[in-house]
C-alpha cells in the first residue's frame, strides 16, 4: 500500500525535484503539490517535463487536504516550516522539512542567524536531523517511533552542509584536525532558488564566478553544528554557472600527534572505511577528485581524498547535485528509512553520462 | 528471463547513453561493451558516473563474445556497422543499428551521399526501418520475425530526421504541402560526438551559434525518405551552447485547396490524432511551444504546430533528446518492441525539471 | 569639440552598452545616464565593470539635463519613445532612437502591432530609418539636416530585422525571390531584456532551444517594410543559451527566369560587390557560415550565402550582436554619420577572438 | 614610430589575445605571428573574428623574421621559450615570456616542478619578473636597460600566481599571515589551452565543477615565490564552465599580536592604501566580492578582502580575466613599461558590461 504524500512548496526546485522523485517512487502516492503563486495551475504548465505524466494540479500552502496525507515534504523558506509544521504534526502527518527551521539544536543560534524566535522549541528537541549516512542514530530512532505509529519531524541537512560534511566528517571524527576547517565550496545556479533575481538572470550568471555571503551564510552554524567544531570553520560560498552541482573542498590541518603516517592513501582509506556499505556515498581512489556532474540528478556523493604531508594540510572534495542529495534526494532517502524501506528507493536512477 | 545485451561502440555519446538505459532495464543484462580506444578501462573510470554501479570493462569491438549476445546496440560510425552486421546477424544476434549504415532504401542513395558503396544490399533489403510512430509497421513485421526466432535488423533513424519527421509528417500525410520543406534545426552539442575537436572545444561552442552542413548533411536523404519527398528538402541544421537538445522547425506551404478552414486550432487537431495513443509524443496545445529541456534525457518528443492564414504556412516544432529519442532511447524502444515488451519498457524516468 | 550625449533607459543591456560605447568613443562626452529604477546609484554600483572608470550617477528619466544635450540615445521600450521624443526634438536635441516607436512609416501597421496609436505621425513623417548599409539616402539625409542645424530623429532597426535585412535584402532587391521569405532566427538571452523573468533565469535559459513568439513577432512588420515584402515574411524567432548573438538564417526561392546561372558563388559574389566598402559588413567565401562569436562585442556583421539549385533555393545566414549592430553600436554608427564624424568612430574594437 | 612586435605562439588562446592587443595598440605593429600547426593558413581563417581586419598569416615558430622585430612574445609551453629566447636576446630582441621558464628565480626549483634542468640559468638571472603591481622594481630594472639600448627579458606572472598574489601580497606583506596561505581557486576552461582534449570538450565541461592538479599545480612554487611563502602555500584550483574569468579566494590567519584592531573595514584600507595609483587594480569596498564578469576582456583586476575575528582570518578574493591580466594583457603592460610608454597604452577597452 502506497503512503500519501504531499509537497508544500512544489513549485521550486526542491519541491519539483520531490514531485519528480515521488511521481516515480514505488511506495509513495503523489496526493497534494501546493504553491500559493501557482494554486490552480497544472503541473505541466509550469514544468513543461511532466506533460502527459500527470495532471496534477496545485493547491494553495493552505490546503486542509494535507491534513490527511501520511507525510508532508516541506520545501519552503525559513520560518513557514515553523508556521505549518506543528499542525501537520498533530493531525498525525510525518514532516520531512527541507527548510532551515528545525535543523539547528539550540533556538538561540537559530534567533542568531535567522533573526526571529524559534516558536516550537519541544518539537525541535524531538526533530531527528536528517543526513543519514552522519547522524544514522536520529534517523533511525525517528523510524522507530515511526513504526510506533507516532508522527515524526524529520529536519533534512541543506546542500553544503551535506557536502561539506561528507568531506569532512570521517576526518574530523578520526581527530585529524587543529584550528579551523576551511570551507571552500562551489554552487550552482538552483541553489539560488527559483525566483527570478538580478543575480540568477541567465545574462548577470552565464560567464560569471563569484563569492557570496562570506562569512555569513546561514548553513555555516549547521557545518558547526554537525561536525561539533563550534567558532571554528570558516566558510566562503561561491557562484559558478552551471544548473545543478555542489562542490565543497574542505582543508584543515592534521594535529602533529596524529600525522605520523599520514598519507594521501591512507586517509583515502580512512573514508573508504567510513563509508563502506553506504550505497550513496563513493570515496573516489588513486588520488581521483570528484566531477559535479557524475552526481547530477541522482542521490550520490563522490568524495576524493589527499593529504599534504609539509604543511600536514588534509583536503578533502565532495560533490553532490544540491537538488539530490542536497534537498530532494537526501528527503526522500529520510522518509525512506522512516518509513522501513529500503533507503535507495525510488533513488535509483543513474546520472546522465553526458 | 533478460536478454544478454551488447554495446558496440559504447564509449561514444549514444553509446553510453545506452549503457544507462540496459544497465536500468528489468529485461536487457548488460552483457558487453567495447570500444578499441577504452578496450580494458573500466567503464566508471571513462565516465565516472558509474562509481559504484558497475564494474563492466571495455573489450574491443572484435570481442567474441558480442557473438554470444542476443541483443547488440551498434552506436558506431558509417562503415563500422557495415563491416560487422552481417556476422552478427548470422550468429542470430538481433541488431539495433543506430548507423547510417541500413537507413537509405536505396544503396544508390547511400552511395551518392556516404561515398562508398553499400556492401550488404541483401541485409539492407530485410532491415526495418526504427521510427516506431511513423514507421510502425516495419517494426511491427521485425518483431513477428523475431518471434518467430530469427535475428533481425533495424535501422534506427538519425536524430535530425527523427524530430523532423515528427514535426512534419502528420501534416505531410495529410497532404498539407506543396512544394518544399523548410527545414531548420538547431542542436546541441553531443550531437557533434565525443571525438574532442575545434569545434567541440567549450571556449569554442560556448557563446557561438552557428549554421553549418549547409545543404550537405547526410540526414537530408534520410527525411527525404521517412517523408516521401525526395529532392524537396531544404534542410539548415545549427549548433547552438547546449548539451543535449534538438529543436526542429518545418514550414512548408499548404496548398490552397487543403487550406481552406486550416487554423492553429485544426493543425493542432490533426497532429493530437495522429500521435493519439503513442506514450512518448506529446502535442503542445494553445499555441505553446515544445522546450528541448523538457525531453532532455528521455524518449519523449513535444510538438508544437501553429499555422499563418495569410502565406498558407503550416509551422511545426519538435522537441528531442538527441542522445535520447534522437538515438539511445528509440533504440531500446526498438528493441523493446521487437522483443515483444511494452515500448515504455525501462524508458519511463522523467525529465529534469530544472 | 565632444558632443554632450545622454543615454536614456541607461540601465538596460541596451543602455548600458551605448554606456561602454560613449565613454571609450573620441568626439562623444557622455553627460546623463537615467534610469528611473536606479536613480541615484553610481552605474558601477549595478554593472561593476565601470569600476574605477567613472563616477556618473543615473538620474530619472525626466532629469532636465536631457534638454541641454546635443545627442540623447534611447534606449526603452515601445511607447516611452512616443512619450519623450517630441520634447527633446523641439528642445534641440538630436534622438537616436533604439525602441520601435518610430521605425515603421506607417502609423496604421504600428498601431496594428503595438496596439496603440502613434501620437507624434508628423515627426515619424520626418524619421530617418537607422540601418547604414540598407537605408543609406535616409540617413544620409538626416546627416544634412543635422548639418545644417536642426535636430533630427533617427530611428535604429531592431536587433532581428538587421540581421535579417543584412541576410536578405542583397538577394531581394537583385529580384531573387517569389513567394515567401522564410525568417528562421536565434536570438542570445540579452535580447530579453534585463528585467529577471521565469524564462531570462540562469536554470530556465541554460541547456534549453525553443521557438517563441512564431508569427507574432512585432519584428516581422518591420522586416516586410525594409525589404518591401509586405506580407510575405514568415519569421521563428528561437531562444538558445548564450548571452549575446543573433544568427538569422533566411531561405527563399529564386524565380525560375533568375535562376539562371545561380550558383554559391554567383550569390556569394552577388552579395560582396553589395557590401563592398561597407566597414561593418563581411561577407564570407568559400562556404563559410558565420559564427555569432566572431561579431561579439562589435558593430560587425558576417554573412554567408549559398544557393541550392534542385529547389532553386538561397540560403543566406548574417551574424551580428544583437547589443552590438542589432542595437547600441548601429546607433552609434547612425549618430557617427548624423554628425558627420567617421562612421566607424568608437566602433573599432574588435571582439574577443575566444 | 611603432616597434615592431612578433608573438610566437599567435594560435594558442594567450597567444591570439596578444594578437588582438597588438592589433588595436598605437605604438606596437604586427610584424609576425607564429604556428607550426597553422603555418601558412590566413589568422582569420582559424579565428574569424579578425576577418576584414588583417591579411596576416601564421609563419612556422623558426622564422627568421622574428631576429628583425623589436619585441617578441612568446605564447608558447614551458620548455618552448627556454629553447628559443636565448637567441632572441642575442639578436638584440626583447623578449616577453608568457611560458613559465624564466619566471622561478631558483633553477633547483624549476627543474624540481619541471622535470628538466634549466637550459639558461645566466639569463633567468637578468630577467625581469612581470607582475608590476608587486615587482615594480624588476620591471623598472628591466625598462632602464632597454633606454640604455640593451635587449632585455621579462618573464610574465602565470595567471593563477597573478590573481591569487594580488590577493594575498598586501596582507602578507603587511606581516599578517602566520602558518599556511590557503589558496582556493577557481578558473574558466581558456586556462585549460586550446587543444582539445577530453576534459574541454563542450559537453565535458558545461555543467560541471571539479578540483584538479590538487596539490600538484605547477603554479604552487610561483606563489610561493612572489609572497615569499616557501613551503607554507596550499593551492587547490578549480574549473568551472566559463571561457574566461579567474577567482583566486585566499584565506590566512592572522598573527595573534597583529589582529588588534582588525576589522573588514582595516582591512580593505590597507588594500586600497597597497593599490592606490595602480590603474588595474580597483579595491571594493562595503563588502563587496568581484565577478571575474566585470574584468573579462581586460587587464583589470578587482579585489574584495573581509576578516573574521573569532577566527582571526583574513580573506581576499582577486578576480582577473585569465587571458586578460593573467596572460596577454599582463604582457603588453610589462611590454609598455619597458618601451617607456604609459603602462595603460593599448589597454584602456572596458570589459563587456553584460
Amino acid at each position: 500500500m502506497a503512503y500519501r504524500v504531499a509537497v508544500v512548496g512544489a513549485a521550486g526546485y526542491a519541491g519539483v525535484e520531490l514531485v519528480r522523485r515521488i511521481v516515480e517512487h514505488p511506495s509513495f502516492e503523489l496526493s497534494v503539490i501546493t504553491s500559493d503563486a501557482d494554486a490552480g495551475s497544472r503541473l505541466d504548465a509550469v514544468y513543461p517535463a511532466f506533460t502527459g505524466v500527470t495532471d496534477i494540479v496545485f493547491s494553495p500552502h493552505a490546503d486542509p487536504l494535507l491534513l490527511d496525507c501520511d507525510i508532508a515534504f516541506l520545501a519552503v523558506p525559513h520560518t513557514a516550516s515553523l508556521a505549518q509544521t506543528p499542525a501537520l504534526i498533530d493531525a498525525g502527518v510525518t514532516v520531512i522539512d527541507l527548510s532551515a527551521d528545525y535543523r539547528l539544536k539550540d533556538p538561540a543560534v537559530y534567533e542568531a542567524w535567522y533573526g526571529t524566535p524559534h516558536t516550537s522549541p519541544d518539537l525541535l528537541a524531538r526533530a531527528a536531523f536528517g543526513l543519514p549516512e552522519i547522524a544514522a542514530d536520529e534517523i533511525a530512532a525517528a523510524a522507530a517511533r515511526h513504526a510506533a505509529g507516532q508522527a515524526v519531524l524529520v529536519a533534512c541537512a541543506g546542500c553544503f552542509p551535506t557536502a561539506t560534511s561528507l568531506a569532512a566528517y570521517p576526518a574530523v571524527h578520526a581527530g585529524l584536525i587543529e584550528g579551523v576547517l576551511n570551507v571552500q565550496a562551489i554552487s550552482g545556479v538552483t541553489g539560488a532558488g527559483k525566483k527570478p533575481t538580478a543575480r540568477t538572470h541567465f545574462c548577470a550568471a552565464a560567464g560569471n564566478a563569484e563569492a557570496y555571503g562570506v562569512l555569513k551564510h546561514r548553513h555555516t552554524p549547521e557545518i558547526e553544528q554537525i561536525l561539533g567544531l563550534a567558532g571554528r570553520v570558516v566558510f566562503v560560498p561561491h557562484l559558478v554557472p552551471m544548473r545543478r552541482g555542489l562542490l565543497s573542498t574542505v582543508t584543515m590541518q592534521v594535529p602533529a600527534e596524529a600525522a605520523s603516517g599520514m598519507t594521501p592513501e591512507a586517509a583515502t582509506a580512512l573514508y573508504k572505511e567510513f563509508y563502506a556499505g553506504r550505497p550513496f556515498v563513493q570515496v573516489l581512489e588513486g588520488g581521483a577528485m570528484p566531477r559535479t556532474d557524475s552526481v547530477a540528478g541522482s542521490n550520490r556523493a563522490q568524495v576524493g581524498v589527499t593529504y599534504h604531508a609539509d604543511t600536514r594540510t588534509l583536503i578533502a572534495v565532495a560533490a553532490i547535485d544540491n537538488l539530490g542529495k542536497g534537498a530532494a534526494d537526501q528527503a526522500v532517502q529520510c522518509a525512506n528509512i522512516v518509513c522501513g524501506l529500503p533507503e535507495t528507493c525510488g533513488l535509483t536512477s543513474l546520472s546522465l553520462p553526458v
